[in-house]
């Protein structure tokens, strides 16, 4: 194992009764809330509604920042950082997914920033200050909600780039599996692929001596796979929702990425995905279904230990049986199975992606770090597997 | 699952390199320390000076408490008030094992609290504020290192009561596996036992549908069996010694009690336990050893289905070819087994210990929940069966 640092100070209030907390939460900071949504839903759903009831019962300013698009863009952050700085906001409260979250997160640091909120992303500048964040979660996927980190594309400059600082951390996040009930189908497959991607390149870590590490992170894979199947037949199941919304949150809050890596250099699948999405902006879930296996078929060349633990592990793989290199190329098939079973996109056809912006993509983040170095021509490879 | 709230602000400074951040650390705090060590461990192996050294090195002001017992006593927590109040102390930093810890917990709490320090525990007057506190643990045991509670034991009544609070959270804690290197086979033993009693108390609950936090408690266990043959091979297995001690601290840090259960109204076994301890003074984990598995024996009348998990999860019992009876009992004669094989003590004629008090310490605590809700008559079962 190696050394390491683990802090996460979010207050996680989880469960059907918890919107009701978000009253007495917010006044802990003050009574002006930038309050940021996404594309509407929030509103179709009802939930809106219910925030702003509850706000206003607690006599809470609201102050609107909407329309947050999937692959957040930053000139709605520079609208919001303008209403925030203009209104002196106390607290940003985020009612959405990850998207509308990682907006949050940056508008409240961007307020506190001396400069243009991109230079945060381009320039490497880590925020060192932040207005609170508080998030009412809507979709599980980007465990945003519980971690440090927020990403935001550049349309223009087709980046799509990630800030982390302690400053980040929501103060707390409201966690009502109900709100879920009504994700479509879609978007949920997305959410379980994006979670399986976060615990999958934390686990394949050449770090040696992470068993429990390792455990827990088979036990985030083997209950998506076992609650994915029950919420495609009852979106409402509420169990369901709810493990998987906590899977969500404890995937990429920390714990699995202890004694492992520095959480910078890792996520090698994602940053080949942020490409895709920014590039041609589809769902990142849906970008990370199809790059996912292949990229461990790739990098399983380099080491085929650990993937030997995987089959075995959360496919019954018998490797005595079997021998080591069987077990390790069969667990990654059975991964596309289990893909392929909840309905979620294996190859870039399904959205017409050719091969033209390959090389662009691959250099504009080669090298990429990871369970294998990758270079330009590797991530080639890759994109072209994916076809 | 359950609704629930998972709050845990506690900084964890992991690896052998740990111990220099102590300076920067507590100087965020002050400038004023109360050093809460043990019975002398701290200095036969060094840690104490090395303490000292960086302490002073930063001019930070050390007041000494020392001599804490195993089963921390209340008198002590009076005299460190007494000090705190006096010396106008910073924060307390505690450098030893959860008896240690406690005990500065504690103190950190009585300094706020108006009012004879055991009122707290008497009355179950929570405390609302304490000074700041940090740990540098030296045993893998307690979890006390990242979790908002203390025991502590008042001779003079033979009681071992517990407090609960937010404030109690350290600001921070230094684990460094190398310190645990010197720790006795007997005590490192008994750590390993007190981590798997916390695990299953948590474990063997009647809420549904908690599959995450079932197969992390599950995850524990398993690397607990294999670290802790390798570690009393070798004492300075340095990745043993991290694996172990990275699961005390996650055993009881909140993430196995999430959607679980009330968290004080659960370690039913620990109750048992807290009495034997205050009556005759033996280690902790030793008490422990000597009732989890007559414990689990008894309550699991009540419902063998989470046994049959265990049985099969952890020892490999095949459900379908065994049955359920035999998978579930079969599972607790081979935690048993490990027990034996690791050197733990199974029975009270260990420590000489006969029936007479039963009767007083079960009227003490009945009823006690958990499992299965104990009466009286059930607690002095289980001691009876535990001669």
């Amino acid at each position: 194992m190696k050394n390491f640092k683990f802090y996460n100070p979010t207050k996680i209030f989880f469960g059907s009764d918890k919107l009701n907390v978000l009253g007495s939460e917010i006044l802990k900071y003050g009574k002006k809330v930038l309050l940021v949504t996404g594309q509407g839903s929030v509103k179709r759903i009802g939930l809106y509604k219910k925030v702003v009831k509850i706000l206003e019962k607690n006599d809470i300013k609201i102050y609107n920042l909407e329309g947050v698009e999937p692959n957040p863009r930053i000139d709605l952050v520079r609208k919001g950082t303008k209403i925030a700085k203009e209104k002196k906001i106390d607290i940003v409260l985020a009612v959405g997914g990850g998207s509308t979250i990682d907006t949050a997160k940056t508008v409240a640091a961007a307020v506190k920033y001396d400069g243009d909120p991109w230079e945060m992303f381009d320039k490497n500048n880590d925020p060192v200050a932040a207005l609170p964040i508080a998030t009412v979660l809507t979709l599980a996927a980007t465990g945003s909600e519980m971690n440090n980190g927020a990403v935001i594309s550049n349309k223009i400059e087709n980046r799509k780039l990630s800030i982390h600082s302690d400053v980040l951390f929501p103060k707390f996040s409201v966690l009502d599996p109900t709100i879920t009930f009504s994700v479509p189908q879609k978007h949920t497959i997305y959410g379980i692929i994006d979670i399986t991607a976060h615990v999958l390149e934390q686990y394949f870590t050449h770090v040696k001596e992470v068993p429990l590490q390792d455990r827990w992170a088979e036990g985030i894979i083997l209950t998506l796979m076992e609650e994915s199947k029950k919420v495609l037949k009852n979106p409402k199941d509420y169990d369901s929702r709810a493990n998987i919304l906590l899977c969500s949150t404890m995937a990429l809050n920390g714990l699995l990425a202890m004694g492992v890596e520095d959480e910078r250099t890792t996520h090698p699948c994602h940053k080949l995905e942020h490409e895709l999405s920014a590039y041609y902006d589809i769902p990142h879930g849906a970008g990370l279904s199809i790059l996912l296996p292949n990229w461990l078929d790739y990098v399983m060349k380099n080491d085929i230990s650990k993937f030997v633990q995987f089959g075995n592990r959360i496919f019954g793989l018998d490797v005595n049986k079997l021998g080591e290199k069987y077990t390790a190329t069969e667990g990654i098939k059975l991964l596309r199975k289990w893909f392929k079973e909840i309905g979620a996109p294996l190859s870039l056809s399904y959205f017409n992606i050719g091969k033209e912006k390959f090389e662009e993509m691959a250099d504009n983040i080669a090298p990429v770090g990871g369970y294998m170095e990758l270079n330009k021509a590797d991530i080639v490879n890759i994109f072209n597997m994916a076809l």
